[in-house]
């Protein structure tokens, strides 16, 4: 018996739920749910349906788990409440300021419909924050550092496309080297902004662009780029599409801290991806079965990361986790 | 209210254990439990008692959880199942091929007594266990690598140490940093045993001993050095205290796999540490924490780090991992 999966959204990280399912032999994609019109997605997936995404309550018998694909920003806050009201659901909600509201209103509908509902998956917020759970609990006495990349923020490179004059755009966040260094060394710096990441910019003009204007209007943005050295490199269309058309990106958390007045320890999770949506996707699969265990066992109610024991993630069983991987 | 600590064994790691609980605000230690005679033991807490081992069942109501400090050869097999039948245990059994019968035996024990017991709890076992655990869960499609080093190996070292005409000796275990950037770049090779460590030894030899003997029963002794490249370095007693007197040690574990066709992803999680039994006891004083915590809500029996949700080991409450570390 295989878990039943559906998809809600069918962008780039819906499409990377897709193609991580079929690695995931005790699951199967029954369908996409999609704001558009059915009839005109095309899903990879030959097996399974696509449907408008009203008619998801029809599916209550259908479907174990929803996998929620949308956005934070006006998606996640609404779908995953609602869906919990019908199905275990897992999302990955990434807006840390509202994670506690979001949790309360995901706990809210999934103890009420008896289903379990894992918010917040993926590697940042995800793993990354494991990273940083597991070393703070064993090393009390220490200092977290969080870097990305080298990877392609999507948030900076529309905040670059908003700018007049610009075509298209990539930015890359990318951790200094120095202060990476300092941080794995044991010498628990403090690190500014600027010292800890740089931004290269990948640009496409109009054509008749100014392309000193178009430069300072970047490097001044506040919150974006201001804080940051940033370099802008122009580029031809056929170059941004053939050298910067994948969605590479990663970076490391690293705690370092004593326990005595001389013996350091660092601690350090470190993500190298070539697909940011293929992979996050991969981590929303694992929590989709943890999602579906955890409530044939009986549990009910929103969960993260933190709350799920590693074992509920595997196919394997307790068993075979012991000989194979203890 | 705090949690109450007992100690079984005081070596290099009931030592680490003792240090850990200082940076646990919410630990005490109560007692060293030991085989030696009490009279004889200082230990360096002032608050705690020094017990004989034979009187541990006197403290039941006095010990949350016993934190067992012995070896896995042959103290753990014996000493874990017996104080399961009277407290929440944690140890660090590290005999990997032994694990399915000594989680039997400690499961039985302490559902007998409605205990907890978390069994092979450090960081190999333990920390790399969880990594390999995670890695596995998100991608099930790759291959993982184990490094240890730069560090001393101690049963290397007590090898070493055996050879006729050696006086003193300290071994380290170094990953090749060839094999590892071929891991981390994911070209996911296959690494003979030679290819992933090298040997490097630090020998004291007794007044009189062949040098070249000495050096040549080193790297041909099987299983421990004749299937990898050895140096062997002759020194004084002297430099052996000063330059190799501490017990560092660390790794990686790393896991490269693929989402579909051109998609790689390397995971990898890094430990530097300066003390292994300091950071091996804190990894043992945050299970404590869970082991006191599970039982409180009524589970019993035994358990490994895979069955083990990380906000068990932390101090924080949920709301507060969601709020600072998610």
């Amino acid at each position: 018996m295989t878990i039943k999966i559906g998809i809600v959204g069918y962008g780039n990280l819906g499409r990377g739920v897709e193609l991580a399912l079929n690695k995931c032999e005790d699951m199967e994609l029954k369908a996409v749910f999609t704001r558009r019109d059915p009839q005109s997605l095309k899903i990879a997936s030959d097996k399974a349906q696509v449907v408008g995404i009203d008619e998801a309550a029809a599916w209550q018998d259908k479907i174990d788990v929803m996998i929620l694909c949308g956005g934070s920003y006006s998606d996640l806050p609404q779908q995953t409440p609602q869906f919990a009201e019908m199905f275990n659901v897992v999302d990955s909600f990434d807006t840390h300021a509202k994670v506690p509201e979001h949790f309360a209103a995901v706990d809210k509908a999934a103890k009420n419909s008896a289903h379990v509902g894992i918010i917040s998956v993926g590697w940042d917020p995800g793993l990354f924050s494991l990273a940083r759970a597991y070393a703070n609990a064993v090393l009390p006495d220490g200092q977290d550092y969080t870097f990305w990349g080298r990877g392609i923020s999507q948030g900076h490179s529309d905040a670059i496309r908003r700018v007049p004059g610009v075509k298209d755009a990539k930015q890359y966040t990318v951790p200094v080297e120095d202060a990476l260094q300092a941080v794995r060394s044991g010498q628990n710096p403090n690190l500014t902004t600027r010292q800890k990441h740089t931004r290269e910019c990948f640009v496409v003009l109009e054509d008749g662009a100014n392309a000193a204007e178009v430069e300072r209007a970047i490097k001044t943005m506040p919150n974006y780029f201001a804080d940051y050295d940033t370099t802008v490199n122009f580029i031809s269309e056929e170059e941004l599409k053939e050298k910067h058309g994948k969605m590479p990106h990663g970076g490391m958390v690293i705690r370092s801290g004593k326990t005595d007045g001389e013996n350091n320890h660092v601690v350090e999770f470190n993500l190298k991806l070539d697909s940011n949506p293929q992979f996050t996707g991969s981590v929303l699969c694992a929590y989709a079965r943890a999602a579906y265990r955890l409530q044939k066992e009986g549990a009910t109610g929103a969960r993260t990361v933190f709350d799920v024991a590693p074992s509920y993630l595997s196919p394997k069983s307790g068993d075979e986790l012991r000989r194979t991987l203890l």
